[in-house]
């Protein structure tokens, strides 16, 4: 398998067939670009946590969708529903489990595939549960510009902790700086030496690493960890288009620093989402909280959008707006 | 620096110096050969959690002492203490804050560098404290028969889990079965592939791994854990020696299998050691924890016994003695 690359036709009637034993019809709105969709153009199951795709399928995604039309209780015509739905314009849904109805429109529509969504309940989780914060805690995010790094960056913020990003251009650098908030940013495709670069924000370590990377930044962030550190780890994007990864050379330093490194998915915080909405709609209502969002328009451009996230192409969230309603 | 190679040779008088103000002379007794040592021999700080040895001193480590006569208050002649101690025969000690006076001398008193003294108390703490046991958890630990490993083993099997340990040759791997009670044990220099090993007596995958060797073993242990595993990592006895340590290729499992590594040095616990002993000796008394020692007789067996740490030649806990009294 590899990236999707074709958009392929079919007819579907804007209506639901007759006893059609309960089906939704949507017209699907916004798709998110996640990284991790990148395990499930593989045919490999070792590590992963979601299904494969199936070639000649559309591809799944999280996304949000306007219902048309509904069969089934607890779904009816002009509902929002945000969950995971396929990359095609319109769908007739019958397994609905995955899918919540969005209460709060008082907000952009998009902001359901990332600050609203699977990305904001991940920066809730990974920053509040796995890093175990204190005040005037040293952070560091990796990726900090993207999806869940521009979220942790201004949570670590709220919360008292000094903050550093890197991300891959001087745009990025800029946003993390003057929008997000972050103490200091660097772009480490202009740093010859990643460890000097990590020295130089944080010349006595850091306390708390979120990790979205791997590879190379990993290990220069293993050198420069405090005692008694923490590593949340929420992706390694570097290396999951490599046939081979990275070997991780200073790992053993987790001994002598007494290092906790902790992967997590948000599948499994699921629970946790009304109390997250209710931390985040009020800071976002108030400004205390601000996302930004890369919106790319027409299902024709998904392809692009999704493979872009490979690469860094997209500044903010990565979204794919199929109709605006 | 390199390991020791040399013994020297110097005069002591075993009486206090008069005015002295404030020593111990002890007779030492018992030395403990520990793979943390390794990292004394290096002028690196990086990812180093003790001092250097200091060239042309003796080296120093955990060691059984008698005392001889004493000027400071709280020791007496007569009394036996453990702790950090010179590599010589007889000793002249101003600062001893790192020694406890030994309370119960009903055991063999080499036990207090083993299950009594550091060891123990690293495999009590990384087992309880860092793995969160379950009753019915696969364990794994590797390098099972050491100081450390063999009473994780017999932890774990007291607590209910299914355990399997690994070592470096076919009288450990006895020792493992036979004598601490191990569910199942492997010799890893007769595996061409460790993946299958471990997947032979892990088949539904490993909750808990008790890392002391690091490297290859820790690469396919990754493959081979469960999701939401624990790794304690206590030591990677197959990398200090390296110019460039091995790199780690399958960390990004860490993510998808949600598992949580973490380091830990029995330095931070010391607090828990009157609990350790209180749950340890009756465990001796009533022989429901066993524990084997490999006793090099003699001072001048030291360095090649410590050497001999770093290819296993060592089954059961590495002990030198200088003097039974």
């Amino acid at each position: 398998m590899g990236f999707p690359k074709h958009l392929t036709s079919a007819i579907i009637r804007l209506e639901l067939p007759k006893n059609d034993g309960g089906l939704i019809l949507t017209k699907n709105l916004y798709l998110s670009c996640d990284p991790y969709m990148r395990s499930r153009m593989s045919r490999s199951t070792e590590g992963s946590y979601v299904d494969s795709f199936t070639p000649g399928s559309p591809i799944s995604g999280n996304g949000v969708s306007r219902v048309l039309d509904s069969s089934l209780p607890g779904f009816k015509k002009g509902d929002l529903i945000w969950g995971v739905i396929n990359w095609e314009e319109y769908s007739l849904i019958k397994d609905t489990s995955s899918l919540i109805k969005i209460q709060h429109i008082d907000v952009p529509l998009s902001y359901y595939t990332g600050i609203l969504g699977m990305p904001g309940v991940t920066a809730y989780v990974g920053f509040y549960e796995i890093c175990s914060p204190k005040k005037g805690d040293t952070v560091f995010v990796s990726a900090a510009s993207g999806a869940v790094g521009q979220l942790v960056g201004q949570f670590a913020k709220l919360y008292g902790c000094y903050v550093v990003g890197s991300a891959g251009s001087k745009e990025k650098v800029d946003l993390l700086k003057n929008k997000f908030g972050f103490d200091e940013a660097f772009n480490y495709k202009e740093e010859q030496d990643l460890n000097a670069a990590l020295k130089r924000y944080f010349p006595n370590g850091i306390d708390i690493y979120f990790e979205n990377v791997g590879g190379k930044m990993l290990d220069e962030v293993l050198r420069n960890m405090r005692h008694h550190g923490r590593i949340a780890a929420c992706g390694m994007i570097t290396q999951y288009n490599l046939d081979q990864p990275e070997g991780i050379q200073n790992l053993f330093l987790i001994v002598a620093k007494r290092i906790r490194m902790e992967g997590f998915l948000v599948f499994d915080y699921c629970h946790l989402y009304p109390k997250f909405l209710e931390m985040i709609l009020p800071l976002i209502h108030e400004g205390k909280i601000t996302y930004v969002e890369d919106i790319v328009e027409g299902l024709e451009n998904a392809p692009a959008a999704l493979i872009g996230l490979y690469s860094g192409k997209n500044v903010g969230k990565q979204v794919v707006a199929i109709a605006h309603e």
